[in-house]
């Protein structure tokens, strides 16, 4: 069975306008930022119109303790978060609004992907998913980045190792963007295989690029497979079968760490897949295989 | 011939999320501001749908200079409005949202509404409807209130004498609220006078009573008619006839300023009376002409 | 303990376009229109936000059958709203907007009032909470009016009637409107006792007077209680205490069922009074849990 | 000098809801429909805001009359459109929501663009900018597509000829999107040059190859350059000086359109480069201004 973790305080989040990730500013109109409760919100809509939901256990997250936030963030980042959530409003990053009550809503939607852990580590249900927001993978130790406040996934697999002393362990993040925050949080730790596919060269600049392949003893446990644009279910099936199975295959961990956009996903089954949002979405055309063929070449 | 002021930078005034005017928190869901930007819009879009624009000269605003804020505002007040308007974000009242540029969008409200008195005074117009936002008439010398940034009629009015000399003024305000700002401005001043029509006991609260009527030399010189709610336009008809205007001739005013919440107006004809914007008031119901004889009454 | 029926599938039903619930046209542009999800959403949402919902049984609605539409409705009627909800978009009345599958999400809104009366009368909980969408009360057999397409509260009377063998019943309506589509349904039909507090001469026009007193045997057992604009706790407290408490007291109903448009109420208390919507409403004052107390000592 | 020809009555187009393009349904949860009024209202002020407007000759559009529109249409097609938006809502095609006076708002927009046609040929203005909504080039003669209900751009051609006796025109289309409906318009028509500049197979789907090259006597003037998802700046550099601007040198065109989503524009020079919206396009770079300065000198 798979448990989905969901709380109506996520739509609560409010990063403040913007013309899509663009600060309003002077010349440029207030809009509605791209972070968008509709996000997480038609998604679960969507769960339970669809009858999806009555297959699903619904697990109530618990919020992260300051002590689980600290595993990742610094105590200034942490402290500036809350001060700007209490104060009303404000940005803790680039393209990271932080509104009221903001803080408590990210230690929520981590709390969320430590419920979903939880469940799968009790054998409570096979895999878990968690429909989040904020979202998590841009966040740094000290820095909010494009909507991001706290690391989700990184501080996930932070608690399964603290917790339940879980040791080798995997995420792949694909979401549209690169997981820059979660390859950060473990690009020195060899026991942490990150992979991240995403369109290459959109966000953040320059990051992302085959060259990051982690440091130090992990030299090797940090994939990046940046895909051209409008590349679709091929090219997603390519680099599954060529590069990300193989990767997971040689690195056998114990837990796995699905990330994208529309939640933070655990375990190794993902039952979403059909119901992607198409939003904020390069769309993904079938058949670019030969374009990916290259890239399969230039990853090591 | 009238005029209309109008800038499509007052779209661009951002003053948060809220649920309708109570602040978002953490048992308020952030929604839309009542303060929206689709009140001017939409009368605007209105007025060159309905092919009133063509009968109108549209003027283009001037913004108002910081000397002739300052002939209402506190330096202070003026100061922290500016750098909360540059720094991104946050409150400068209660309920009164400031984001990017919301400094300079205010100020070119109040200059639309001077630019309208240029207009009426030099002959250029008969009369001239400033349709700005944000709205003004709540705004004290030292406080925002209510959505209200500067004291857009005040100003105006201001500016007439000081600019123009002249002396002998009315304001007449009948948005669904009491014009407390403007009241404050002149309540000492006998040579404005101040009328408001507006629903009793509604904001701001234990505002606008009949027993306000001025101060010193100026007892008598500011007039409140607090209607129930569901007066309609026979409750207005009968306080126009019964009251405002034989204050008005009472006056003899040089210059008359009308102001509701979807513009300010001056002149002392309204060519908006067919395009109320129902959003934000109460519906006025016809004939509660009994309920006001006794507000009349009331009124010396 | 109480139940709450809800189902997202109600978020789902699009009215279409309107400047509030005036149709859009040549001189009205396109807005939102008043009968909004929002209304229903927010309720629900901040059920879980604020912790309530942990307190509550959530129930999952089925769809009301043809067969239990018709007790109420005539079959021509359910014809054309299956066929513009079928074809995409249209009118089935005046301001009811019928948009796709709104055919099968207002038998939904049917179902889950029917779902509450069974779970009341199964005595599964004590009292029960139906939080649906589209509304019902203006509704009438052959006539969708103001929002509503199917009659809620009078089927889910009819269904308790009919399925359960419950003879005596009252229907206390609070919503800001007059509930002219309940009264209808009973208005020759002495079992059940129909009250509606309203703002008096609101909508629809002209209906909801006083002298609308119930027909043949059922004249007195239908009571208007028109309030004048503006009225507030106390027009409320002196409502229910003079009048619907003893007309509750003395028509001794085996069930009551409260209405108000934020949902539709079977059963005896009501867990939501702290969390109505403002929205258009006379804001409703928590102390009136003592009138309501009342209430339920009136109903056996 | 360059006329903009713009009229408020555009933003009351409503092509109903939809989750981006997917019409509402059973499974699809209603939402804003991608064309959406901001898309020119956003431009409009965004024009005033920065100051260009005050460089800009604001002309006030004219409807196209029932005989212009039959240049392009069929009578059927016109009579179905009519039919729809005098009944309310309904389609005139795939994901062409018809809604209230939507057949006169989207003659008003073809009107928009004869204006910009008979200012240029008069020489009132070097070139004109037609910001309007619906768009048109999807538009078939008897069908609607895309958002598109009349032939815009088309149109303008046809009246070019049929008013000003001009013969050879060229239409340069930079949309995202494939002008198929421009592109069958003229496809056996060598006076008219069309260029689509377009994602390849993106929408319509199937449609836009570079084998697609007119017929008959019009062989090689329709030339498609079906770009690469993320093609950017370069890709247009290069698509403009090796393909667009020799063919249009061969074809020395008396009048050229340049047409793309966020308005229609006539003449040879677009002074809205800058201002893009990044909605859905390739956002196109500011140095592309050396591209269209040789465009300008290959038309007389």
């Amino acid at each position: 069975m798979t448990a989905l973790v969901y709380h109506e305080r996520f739509l609560w989040h409010d990063p403040g306008s913007a013309a899509s990730i663009i600060p309003a500013g002077e010349m440029v109109e207030p809009g509605p930022h791209s972070e968008s409760p509709e996000r997480v919100r038609r998604i679960n809509s969507l769960v339970e119109v669809s009858g999806l939901g009555e297959r699903l256990l619904r697990l109530r997250p618990r919020s992260a303790t300051l002590d689980e936030l600290r595993r990742l963030h610094t105590d200034d980042y942490l402290a500036l978060v809350k001060r700007i959530s209490d104060g009303g409003a404000g940005n803790a990053g680039v393209s990271v609004g932080v509104g009221p009550s903001s803080f408590e809503i990210a230690a929520l939607a981590v709390g969320a992907c430590l419920t979903a852990v939880d469940a799968v580590v009790a054998g409570t249900v096979r895999n878990a998913y968690a429909l989040v927001r904020p979202p998590g993978h841009h966040a740094l130790a000290g820095e909010g980045m494009g909507g991001c406040i706290f690391g989700n996934v990184a501080l996930a697999a932070l608690h399964a190792r603290e917790t339940h002393g879980i040791r080798r362990m995997a995420v792949v993040d694909w979401d549209a963007h690169h997981g820059n925050g979660t390859q950060a949080a473990f690009y020195e730790d060899p026991d942490v295989l990150t992979i991240s596919l995403h369109q290459a060269d959109c966000f953040p600049p320059g990051s992302g690029g085959v060259d990051e392949l982690g440091a130090g003893p992990s030299l090797g446990k940090n994939l990046n497979l940046p895909l051209p644009p409008g590349s679709g279910a091929g090219a997603y099936d390519a680099a599954f079968e060529r590069i990300v199975l193989p990767a997971l295959e040689e690195h056998r961990p114990e837990l796995a760490v699905l990330e994208e956009l529309s939640g933070e996903a655990t375990g190794v089954e993902d039952p979403f897949l059909p119901i992607f949002e198409g939003y904020g979405y390069q769309e993904l055309q079938p058949h670019q295989a030969a374009v990916l063929d290259a890239l399969l070449a230039a990853v090591p």
